[in-house]
């Protein structure tokens, strides 16, 4: 901690590689955001592997030609991946299995080291970094998205676990006999938090959607908002599954702050209170009942922020290679 | 690790006390228990904080007179204790409610360091360094006894969480429906598989013990072992909670190495064998089916060999003043 922050220092180029935008930042050593860009990623069944890396590569170089020398690259990619190789096949990014896309940036940027993490991770490096977990030393982040992804900090370092899959907080097991989860678990949170399993559970319960499949969560929380009794049952369901893996992981990990951030969590109290009631009813132990459940406080930012953390606090925020 | 393992050392006295026994042993550097003593925890209404503590100093203090020097004083207790003050109020020793353990051993032993934890913490610490999960760098150290304790191995250094409680995994949620649980939550782990609740549970479908509370989950593997179609059944649902336990850490976490310990696992493949099943349904993803959960490999001395840890290799296993 004290070396990084008592040089002064260039800012590092950060970048979030999803599957409907890649996004490119200059993260200041403060953690400002000096300059931000976006894309959006190429989609569709003639995109191989090498057509998209050619539009992230040359996205990038133009961001970069444009602004000041920096310290490092980090990046945030949908997982899973291999870690610290970077070896990235994201679900929802079909062009690339097994893609070195470590390997790539560093060779686009071959002065400069370059730090690749799940984008889960990178978001609650952000929320520690600045966010919601500043100051505190043991923060799980999470976010609720098209998935349920996580990143782990203990003892004011993140977790990498044996594989850098720490912080998987997606599959902790909330109902035994819950559904099916694609990862071929059953009962994971995943399976009934993720956005689209929410708007699921609501449509087969007789709630109507009116848009296309995107928008779907969204749309389930303005109608809960305006009292729909249906949109607001699958938001207690969502927000009470949270709670048990939120109580599970604060017993086991001794947590002090647990952010939620992601579409989902857009919701607020109607998401929240549920998650909270059950968490509480779950937390017996003392040391436990004094963790703070959080909304995330970053917004579309904190992926970026903690990809540029990964190389401006390296320290906390990378133990790989 | 490095200095530690590099200069020549002195023993650790080790220190074990529970509601039934006290023990002390002389660790050597390497692992090797030199020497070992027990006595009996002085019990009953008649017992007060302060008797109980001169059996302790009168018991260590003639153990420690009879051996060599030594390098410091490693404890394990059990739990609640405020942690690293050590003031400790353990469940199973109503003597002890807030008492500055810590305090007292160091007022006893001036010119050591003393270092004390849960004794749960300590069991994984002794499988971790000289047990099932040696070589490991990501463990999770398993107690299924009267109680279900644990202590969380990340990076290869023990993991304390905010108030020295991380690792326990007894307090994961395994049924958001199961029966309550003494810390006042709901479902958790403990809730179902400590010994006298698989016992009881047995009682009340039917089986029948014949001796007195504490040798009921002995008597009940031993039934199980003969066939008892109940006892078997009792077994089996605490297997599973297990296996549903361990899948959620496992995720969460990224481990490498389950171990578990404590007379429950004693019943060997009765407990094992549903535990193994039921993780193998929750565990979906790639990384965390690589994850082996194994029977603790050092027995009733993993205790004292991880209070001995705590001073021989405290760069990975003592984060307290």
């Amino acid at each position: 901690m004290g070396h990084d922050e008592a040089m002064p220092q260039l800012p590092a180029l950060a970048v979030d590689i999803g599957g409907t935008k890649i996004a490119a930042g200059m993260v200041e050593p403060g953690g400002r955001m000096a300059a931000v860009a976006r894309v959006p990623t190429p989609q569709g069944p003639q995109i191989d592997a090498e057509t998209l890396w050619r539009t992230v590569a040359a996205f990038l170089e133009r961001f970069a030609a444009g602004g000041p020398a920096f310290a490092g690259v980090g990046v945030g990619c949908g997982g899973p991946m291999s870690w610290p190789a970077g070896r990235v096949s994201p679900l929802n990014i079909p062009a690339w299995r097994d893609f070195p896309l470590r390997e790539r940036l560093q060779e686009l940027f071959p002065t400069v080291p370059v730090r690749l993490h799940n984008d889960a991770i990178c978001m609650a490096a952000g929320e520690h970094w600045r966010g919601a977990g500043r100051g505190s030393d043991n923060v799980l982040g999470i976010v609720v998205s098209t998935g349920v992804g996580g990143g782990l900090i203990l003892g004011g370092h993140l977790v990498d676990g044996a594989s850098g899959n720490a912080g998987h907080i997606g599959h902790v097991v909330v109902d035994p006999h819950g559904p099916p989860c694609g990862c071929g678990g059953q009962g994971c949170l995943e399976a009934i938090a993720r956005g689209p399993a929410v708007a699921e559970w609501a449509r087969e319960h007789g709630w109507r959607t009116r848009g296309h499949e995107d928008v779907t969560a969204r749309e389930l929380a303005d109608d809960a908002a305006r009292g729909h009794p249906t949109a607001r049952d699958a938001l207690d369901r969502a927000g009470n599954a949270l709670g048990v893996a939120i109580a599970s992981a604060t017993h086991l990990c001794d947590l002090e702050v647990v952010s939620v951030g992601g579409g989902l969590s857009q919701a607020g109290p109607l998401l929240f209170d549920p998650l909270e009631e059950t968490f509480r009813r779950h937390v017996g132990m003392r040391f436990a009942r004094r963790v703070r459940v959080v909304p995330a406080a970053l917004g579309q930012e904190a992926g970026l922020l903690g990809a540029g953390a990964l190389v401006l606090a390296g320290d906390r925020y990378w133990n790989g290679d």
